[in-house]
């Protein structure tokens, strides 16, 4: 759904008026009414934080390519090594190709279950799963170009610029999902053709979430930080 | 320098007085006004995004602990493969630790030097590279378990739990810096004993910037990305 102006003002007089902040919640148009006001600007770094988690369904609402564009020049503020900016992304909001690689995905998964001998339930799931993935208009593989000086780090450099592409999203109301296996390099390198040069860190769907899900839980501090020795 | 309640009352209304903005920029009574009046938890992602630049050179102003323990809990939160939660922290602010660490560090890049046959300068250059490094009174390894089942992610993991503690750490109005060489894996792994099970994914010093330095120009958004289709 895109709201055009007069419809964006007559939407925010009638969201007002009702006081819809429920009602808004989580719909394309939500996101739009939060860019408008400039809310998504200035969500705080610590709410991005706190509200940032894995998203795997998708509506099927579009992500104007000057959101992608925003995104994707703060995913160039990330921290790199040595300043050698090893990172590319492949972005993909074509249909069509979305809809081939998701027949990839469904093809080459469908394969490992029958040979598991799954039944058709199981299959279906599978294919629901990629449906509610691929309902994103938007895709970003992470790649990382091996050509470089410093080799060895740039696979941290294509996480950190991931990371970077996540909150973004987050902060202009998409969901998003750091994927590797889901869709794996391998069918991306097939599909993609992507030249024996780039590795692929990632693959990140970006839309309007289905639903926010919660978080799954996280250990307790004391569990996983060490004060001045390790003695594991 | 850190300030007691009643000096810090004192020091908010003097700056207040003489519209001090500039004279408290980057100093840690600045960052201790800043989250005295809440501005660290208002700022906002994008700001984060911007202002993250990677600092070398430290004040040797203190970190509290309450504000390290704060940029874990939302390193906690960043995305990782499986919930699997493989990555620990090993937080140092122990002096002497610190010091015997930066030791190691100075003896190992000289030896490195000398074998070149550099010359003093550059002996004393490295020496104050680390003293600037070494002011800072924290540092946190990223650490990652191998001992889990899904294995091959857990740098990712690693970088992406980094880079959430370097943003968390920017809003409290600290600088940080990834390192990877700079203090190498080898000589943590020996200094601190680390268990084989645990690899480390980088090391984190945390503190009062001696100043903002400038980010290193990036590539122009074309030069990385590519639409729908790869031809490089």
């Amino acid at each position: 759904m895109t709201l055009r102006e007069t419809e964006r003002r007559q939407f925010l007089r009638l969201a007002s008026a009702i006081g819809g902040g429920v009602l808004l919640s989580h719909t394309a148009a939500a996101a739009q009414v939060a860019r408008a006001e400039g809310r998504a600007e200035s969500m705080t770094l610590f709410e991005a934080l706190e509200k940032r988690v894995s998203v795997r369904r998708f509506r099927s609402d579009p992500v104007p390519r000057q959101d992608v564009e925003k995104i994707l020049r703060f995913a160039q503020l990330a921290p790199n090594s040595g300043n050698q900016q090893a990172c590319r992304f492949l972005v993909v909001d074509d249909r069509k190709i979305l809809a081939g690689l998701r027949q990839e995905c469904v093809r080459g998964r469908e394969a490992v279950l029958r040979a598991r001998g799954e039944d058709i339930p199981q299959i279906q799931e599978m294919k629901g799963y990629f449906e509610g993935v691929f309902a994103a208009p938007v895709f970003i593989l992470v790649l990382v170009d091996k050509n470089v000086q410093y080799k060895g780090y740039t696979d941290k450099d294509g996480s950190l610029a991931a990371g970077w592409i996540l909150l973004a999203a987050r902060a202009l109301g998409y969901a998003s999902v750091f994927f590797t296996d889901s869709i794996s390099e391998e069918i991306c390198r097939s599909f993609f053709k992507l030249p024996e040069r780039y590795s692929r860190t990632c693959i990140i769907p970006i839309g309007v979430p289905a639903e926010w899900p919660a978080r799954p839980p996280r250990k307790a501090l004391q569990e996983v930080v060490f004060l001045n020795t390790i003695n594991a």
